[in-house]
């Protein structure tokens, strides 16, 4: 959920829109989005968004952040057609307001100077901003990686970096994601000997799954494709159109006719085809994981296949993956992976420790903030630009929503804002309460039981025996003795209330609630949500 | 999960009995333990359950399987030390049967004659068994490394191994856990530069990080500690309780004086203690993660210090790993943990490929099987054996329940036998069934939703309107128009019942819950569990 705020005055631009997609953690929830609070309470002072490239986490909360407050939005020309892509299919693409920014082409917003300086990353089109305020200029990296031989041959701008290192630069925020790593991360080319390897050597097809904005790796596998005599399919819905969207725009480049559509790349002999498929994390419904299980409407694998996942095995993913491994296996196929063997199936789109030292000397700033990692890589970070003599000022190790202020006399912190999560039920674009997951998460620990009670609303009386309902608990059909007790439970709960009580349902509710939590952990070990109903005939 | 059964005629010996412990797919499960129906069917027959080591995935479940079946368990002394402890856990340590094995000792169990030949892995006493029947020798190495240089000196005993190849082994079953990690697995002591590198450079407390029966981990830590003239602490009570049975075994040497106990730990300089703790894995109540929180009642941290977590970072453990990981930066220590870099602070217990190419070209049987792994590997380690000549016969992928038969006329497969895992709930022992574990995850996934209908069991009419309350699901009380269409709902699919359907609630609830469903997944664009109770008042 990457999202930083620069205000200055009463002008506010706000860097990168991005969600996360939760785990097991958050049962229901599709997608979380950053909680904007700040954004709505200072709307009338924001003057842009602006987006460092195109991946997910960066972009994916543009349709539901600007469902509530209204901005502009600026990015390199491929970053602008992701966004645009990801805002129609919210059918809001025409409603909001896209402006392309370049590289070298500084444009003013308020009090703000922005230039837009390329570096290179796992999708193309990435970059840092500038920001020069009236009190100096600030650096975000954006995500980064320094690859001396990226496909598209835009290596990272180096030189305009260096020219605001000579000039000063009052702060840098740079990409912590791999300190941990040392040395180099190698280029996105670095995939290519093994990709020419399996299509070399593979009798049958050859199905690679990467991200669908891995721009690199589908232009790699195109021409690889080309090579090794095989004809070119791209596979899954956004892999489709993300490969659309980059041959239109001439960022992708297939030579004419090596490209097939799916439905004809059946029909070829697997000797001849490279298939590029989206769902590399195993995701049930893509392309990937149907191929898996033979459930692809075109495509399917048999012996003499090699499957390659040019891709991180993000965390929480493991299990889906493996499963979609061994599925594959089981039909024939052999599976290449990012388990650590070369050459690599995947690199990192993050710099190394040597590419972050590199950033910080030729930026030089005064300050210095880590930014993207968990607190430990940060923490890492800071420690590593210690050992640096880059850095004339303070560092700042700043967690989400902490604010740091700069003026003449220097940089410090300055209290927080409201940030945080906003669970998202994408079917519904609804937001998912922490209540309601806390309740989720605590019957699906233990189940629950539905104590239902008819009460005449005359006499006050019980009207008919309890009822007892549960799901997620202990079958109570085949314990009958427990439910005969628990109803006893209830009555007597209910004689022994005194008439004040009585009158107040939610007390005999509390009551009978905490008896029966009492009596189910006694009696069976177990504390599931109990849910009193009293219904009043 | 680890068991497998050997037969011959009426006589059944296991190998094995282990646990897994669950994610959260499985919400509110403890442990997973293995479906015995086969050994509750053959109850008669069986001889033995014989460990091939001490840990939890080979161990774990005898509590729960001697619960219901009755044998004798082998194991070499450590190995039974850690299953008599589990065993007293569950207050059953008198009345199972636990016999010693040690290694070049054979012996005999019906038409079974056992020799436990020592292997090397990441805890001692461990080993492979060589099973030898009337119709030849099966060798099941369990897990295993072919360490060079352990900790206690005891090497693998190739020896035997190679004299069982000589002579000839029908059948091998061999660990495929790293069969995808080429050359050789590090040596345990491998771990031993890095901790020493952290012992000398710390000036604060270290604390240390294991699977409390990585044994070798303990002695590297306590040479170390010696060496670095800083005093021992053993905390967390599964580390606390191993590090007794060991020294009181003589398996655990520690210089008199060295060790401390952990509420005198407190009162050292931090300089001078070296702390080995429970919990690398981030487990909640461990006391990793409560140092980490600093709710551990005599251990803390602060800055100075240095964390190292010596274990593998499981899948499905990373966000709790990383979480705690976290917290102790938050504290101003620095940790190191399993991130690739060299020197290492962990080691896998399990061969590499080029350990598995040794094993089966010492025992050269005629049929292998590969074991311990999921398909990929299973899959990955035939593919490695076919490359050798080792194999005569034929190999054979089997998979959970899968039968393999021997005879003089050779190896077949002969059908399954039932196989499965039982879900366990710890605080009751209670096993929680499948139906039970689908409710909690459609409760989960989008909430539950129930409405109450008071009927007049002589009119058959409604009593009083409709009740509804959900928990996980959209908070009702803000949605009051929906709740009161889906009361008009209840009340329209009565009044069109016909007075046969009234006669059977079942069918009412039916139309109701189906009504509701298609109601809610229109209106709400949700589909929670719908659970009419119907009430005759």
């Amino acid at each position: 959920m990457n999202m930083m705020a620069f205000e200055f005055g009463d002008h506010l631009i706000v860097v990168d829109c991005g969600v996360i997609f939760p785990d097991a953690e958050l049962p229901g929830v599709d997608v979380v989005i950053p909680d904007i609070s700040f954004l709505r309470e200072n709307q009338g002072h924001l003057r842009a968004i602006i987006l460092t490239h195109g991946h997910e986490d960066h972009i994916g909360a543009l349709p539901y952040v600007l469902d509530e407050v209204d901005a502009p939005v600026y990015g390199t020309p491929f970053t602008l057609a992701l966004a645009r892509s990801r805002l129609e299919d919210h059918g809001m693409a025409d409603s909001v307001d896209l402006r392309e920014m370049r590289p070298s082409a500084p444009f003013e917003l308020g009090p703000f100077r922005i230039e837009f300086i390329h570096l290179t990353h796992s999708i193309i089109d990435a970059g840092a901003l500038a920001i020069t305020t009236p009190v100096g200029t600030v650096i975000h990296t954006g995500d980064f990686k320094l690859d001396p031989t990226p496909t598209d041959r835009r290596v990272s701008d180096l030189h305009t970096l260096a020219d605001y290192g000579r000039k000063g630069v009052l702060a840098l925020f740079s990409d912590s994601t791999n300190v941990e790593r040392a040395g180099m991360t190698p280029s996105e080319r670095g995939v290519s000997e093994r990709l020419s390897e399996v299509m070399a050597e593979t009798r049958g097809r050859v199905v690679i799954s990467c991200f669908s904005t891995s721009l690199h790796r589908m232009q790699i596998v195109a021409d690889l494709a080309r090579e090794h005599g095989r004809r070119l399919c791209f596979i899954g819905r956004s892999m489709f159109r993300n490969s659309e969207i980059a041959l239109e725009m001439g960022r992708l480049h297939v030579e004419p006719g090596l490209l097939v559509q799916p439905q004809d790349a059946r029909k070829l002999p697997p000797r001849e085809v490279a298939l590029v498929v989206a769902g590399s994390q195993g995701e049930p419904m893509s392309a990937m994981a149907r191929i898996a299980v033979d459930r692809h409407r075109w495509i399917s694998v048999e012996p003499g296949d090699n499957v390659v996942l040019s891709s991180r095995v993000i965390p929480g993913n493991e299990k889906a993956i493996f499963r979609m491994i061994d599925h594959f296996y089981r039909r024939g196929a052999h599976v290449h992976y990012d388990d650590g063997s070369h050459p690599p199936v995947h690199v990192s789109g993050h710099g190394s420790a040597e590419e972050l030292r590199l950033m910080l000397n030729l930026v030089r700033p005064k300050y210095f903030v880590p930014v993207h990692g968990e607190y430990r890589q940060l923490s890492r970070h800071l420690e590593l630009a210690k050992e640096l003599a880059a850095v004339s000022g303070e560092a700042f190790l700043l967690e989400s929503g902490d604010v740091l202020e700069f003026d003449a006399q220097g940089a410090r912190r300055n209290g927080r804002v409201t940030v945080g999560r906003v669970c998202i039920d994408v079917g519904t674009l609804d937001e998912v309460g922490d209540a309601i997951l806390s309740e989720r998460r605590r019957i699906s620990a233990e189940g629950i039981v539905i104590p239902i009670i008819a009460i005449n609303k005359y006499t006050g009386m019980l009207e008919s025996a309890p009822e007892i309902v549960s799901r997620g608990f202990v079958p109570l059909d085949e314990a009958e003795d427990v439910v005969e007790k628990a109803r006893e439970l209830i009555r007597d709960t209910l004689e022994k209330s005194n008439s004040e009580e009585r009158g107040d349902w939610g007390v005999v509710k509390d009551k009978i609630r905490s008896a029966l939590r009492r009596f189910f952990d006694q009696e069976l070990g177990k504390r599931p949500m109990v849910l009193p109903v009293i219904l009043e005939v």
